[in-house]
């Protein structure tokens, strides 16, 4: 109980900032409501869990601070919210309270003198920090206890926003693509049928047909989906592949087929593996083709690789080229791979997952030149163009047959004979069934940015990896992973502590270099100051990667972020 | 233009009911931020955009009506918001707006004098309605005209939540669910990691747990994910049931594993057979089984069929038992069902996405009896426990097993040195790569209701349907689609208007019975009254399947679907 008092009065605090103007937001919004609503019926609304601070509240006030005892929630629980009769004045104002915390949420996350993050064990958390409950019980919880339990979430979690947070390819948080979450939630519907989400439906559509057109596609034809992520999207690319060559399968199964193998490159993202698993061909079956020292794609390998397996009595069925690997954000040679990919006959896939949006800058989409000649394309706006989780498309460029490989024709939700066209529904080319809706976000970030926006984003984003990049190719303790101007913001560099920087090459100082990122991350997040990526690859072992997406981030972040680094790693 | 400002009056009027108290909301919040904060740097802030409105508004006006002029979104664009230098006003006055929108929304949503819907078809909606443009285009638009676009795509929208809206199994729009989903896309992180959402990846494993308890597996021992809908919770099982009895699968492919087939009911989700198509079995390899005339598999029928499968050399794998069928709301009988697959050593499945809520009511949990002798469950809280979409969960018994079929061990994301217990990590027992925060709503309700909260949902969810089966099985003018009490809040019926009615059976009154439930559900969605579904099943053409998962709906609404389902197919 002591704790929960505690944090109330920090929440009495964001209050402050808000309402300690010339009245209380409570008493403003009754008295609204009352001045529209003066029928007796509505007056009698004030009766019940609001009648005390109804009753102080009719008149302005200039003097009196709002607190937190006003707003009454320790007396009000779920069950007195809407569709409960008088719920609609606790309902509001439960909302605009939440409301409240997230904005100042939203505020701290862009303030550079709040944390990242506030570490804690999981050990810790579930011992229940401050008394932070997780544990679910019998009872309801009054919504006073929802709202602290609310800003104890946000507490102990990460400030993926924040200007440095560079931990993950998705980061930063949009203001209008934060509102289109807002607003789908609200809207709570389904994507599975133009009958309960007509306009969304309709977005989606022009929306996937704007992203073909700037791939290149004639007309922009083809067909798409929003997919819960790029895993998935990639996986409905070997789905729709296997259906092009041999649709048998999907009636007969993987019997009805030779052995498949597909093909992709052994720094691509673990999807295309994964895929290989969940489908049935088999994660050995899934061949991973050599890159050079930028992790690009030798197109000869492929070749190579394709004449081994037939050789094997294997049929190649499937190509993928990464255009932004993961780690060091390489383009594969789509034109090369496109060139193959012909002359034997087999499905090209591009992964632009992250490096897809790259296409919308006329200064970088070079990059990606040939992906046009793909059949099937992975680009998620949430990575690269700073769309909030999650949001990724799989375009395909032959029309009918996604709905062709995955619809199942299920009378009780897809009927043919609906008032409307039902070719806009989309549930049957999914190989789910309720679909989330994923669109209205980008739809409306893309409204209110326009292309060029987009554009500037990816531009700015780009330059600060290259500044990164000259920063730290020539400082002294720093090693780049590879050589020359990073393709993407992708920048891979080791960090050399002093203590390793005289000591000769070999194991001894192998093994002590791949202790140092972890080292430093692990203080990194206990300081919460800055959040950046590690990992090993290949023979290489454990570098830092840092990428940038967020909008917020400026040359002041990336140097705190080189600062960090020198300050928790100079004495390892 | 002109259209513009129309539906600016409209906005216009929305704020008046909120701010048309003693002082205007912006006047307030700005005042509020200047005695919080009062440096030099942070009265710099009202220069710019804001100006105008803070010139008029450093004192408090108890006569001046707020006016949409003031906002001055007309000037702003996304650019103006946060991170941009004195974005943090704008950014907070923007997502008030959005905010006033949504609550009014929600507000409009519980009223039954609004509509469900105001239908249009899609060539309407693409050629523009009013103004509302769906096309995206190169330049950014102003703020004012995104919030535009936001109220006209809630405007053309459905209201999922209304209580007169029966069409899907997901209906309702609880308070606090769409509170969790607001601070979920405001957190905008991502569950693959403990890393980036160590409070969300706690609270997944603390519900899951207490849904497994719920389940009666021993200490709620056992495994699962939040995934993208009960299809895909599907699909899970069907995998990890073959990677147990076929691990080899996951690297060799379906060719290391004989003929294998699965089993589920004719009534059964279409997610089963498309599970079957998408893993590589095969659909013709998902082999229906025979139900009664309530829905429900005959066990009989089963150990037929497993039989049959065995003579012809083909290997059962996979049983699925649904708890809740989608159309008849039927429970296949479990215990019977777990009889014959402990006998013949076959994974047993449990979908109950739709029917799993009803474990939570002592009243109704029977039927699922026998459901901890399976060895997954799909369970989606998003259907009858009314959470926003979407929250489905996959369960696995078997501890492991779930990481041991999907892991792929990437380092670049699960690195094993990091400095926090990495088994909490989830990412590696996915699909996914990325997978968005589902769990933070549901436990939020769950905190909210308490257990009991749940049950009382569902309990009053179960005697509305029972208020309706009591109403129309004897009604003039109604046939229900099969006899005695459903099982679940799905009831099924013919309305036979009056032309029908001493119509001979045949041929001929199949045919026209075949058109009344499209026909009605048609002119509903047009008149925008109410909506609910239809389907034919089987040889029986198309009835209506009324369900009831919304906590806004009351006995009034049952009423006003039949009077409605009266009046508009009486002339049929």
């Amino acid at each position: 109980a002591d704790s929960l008092s505690k944090r109330l009065v920090l929440a009495g605090d964001a209050w402050y900032g808000v309402a300690h103007g010339c009245t209380r937001k409570l008493g403003m919004k009754i008295c609204g409501f009352l001045q529209k609503n003066n029928s007796l019926d509505e007056k009698s609304r004030m009766v019940g869990a609001f009648k005390e601070s109804a009753k102080n509240q009719m008149s302005c006030d200039n003097s009196e601070r709002f607190t937190r005892a006003e707003t009454d929630f320790s007396n009000l629980f779920a069950r007195d919210l809407l569709p409960a009769k008088n719920g609609e004045e606790p309902t509001i104002q439960f909302l605009l309270e939440v409301v409240e915390i997230l904005t100042n949420y939203v505020r701290k996350t862009f303030d550079r003198s709040t944390k990242v993050l506030d570490f804690h064990h999981p050990h810790q958390l579930l011992e229940g920090m401050e008394g932070f409950n997780l544990e679910l019980s019998d009872q309801p919880e009054s919504l006073e206890q929802i709202l602290v339990d609310c800003r104890d979430t946000l507490k102990y979690g990460v400030r993926t926003g924040h200007p440095r947070f560079f931990n993950q390819l998705s980061s930063g948080l949009d203001i209008i693509g934060l509102a289109g979450e807002w607003l789908t939630s609200t809207a709570n519907t389904n994507m599975f049928t133009y009958e309960i989400a007509p306009v969304f439906v309709l977005m989606e559509q022009l929306t996937l047909k704007k992203m073909r057109e700037i791939i290149g596609w004639t007309n922009g034809d083809g067909d798409g989906l929003f997919s819960p992520g790029g895993a998935i999207s990639n996986m409905y690319s070997v789905m729709v592949a296997r259906y092009k060559y041999f649709p048998e399968v999907k009636t007969k199964g993987m019997s009805a087929a030779p052995r498949l193998v597909l093909f992709t490159s052994e720094h691509s993202h673990y999807s295309i593996k994964k895929a290989g698993a969940v489908l049935g061909f088999g994660k050995e079956n899934v061949i991973l083709l050599k890159t050079d020292e930028r992790g690009r794609v030798i197109p000869a390998d492929l070749e190579a690789k394709i004449i081994d397996a037939k050789q094997k009595g294997y049929v190649p069925l499937f190509v993928n080229a990464t255009a932004g690997t993961t780690v060091y954000g390489a383009f594969d040679p789509i034109n090369d791979i496109a060139d193959i990919c012909e002359k034997y006959n087999l499905w090209l896939h591009v992964d632009g997952a992250w490096g897809g949006g790259l296409l919308m800058s006329r200064k970088h989409r070079h990059k990606l030149s040939g992906i046009e000649r793909a059949n099937s394309v992975t680009w998620n706006p949430h990575k690269m163009m700073g769309v909030p989780l999650q949001c990724s498309a799989i375009l395909v460029r032959e029309k009918g047959i996604l709905q062709g490989c995955n619809s199942m024709c299920a009378g009780y939700l897809f009927q043919p004979d609906k008032q409307y066209d039902v070719t806009y529904d989309t549930g049957d080319k999914a190989i789910q069934c309720g679909r989330h809706v994923d669109i209205f976000k980008f739809w409306l970030m893309w409204k209110a940015k326009g292309t060029i926006g987009f554009e500037q984003h990816i531009d700015r984003c780009l330059e600060l990896s290259e500044y990164l990049y000259n920063k730290i190719k020539n400082r002294e303790g720093y090693e780049m992973v590879f050589e020359g101007q990073p393709q993407h913001t992708n920048v891979c560099f080791w960090y050399i502590p002093p203590s390793l920087r005289g000591m000769p090459h070999g194991d001894k100082r192998r093994e002590k270099l791949h202790m140092v990122a972890p080292k430093i991350k692990a203080m990194m997040m206990e300081c919460g100051t800055t959040m950046v990526g590690y990992q090993p690859q290949g023979d290489k072992v454990n570098f830092f990667r840092m990428v940038v997406s967020n909008h917020a981030v400026t040359k002041s972040d990336i140097d705190f972020l080189i600062d960090e680094i020198e300050r928790l790693g100079h004495d390892l």
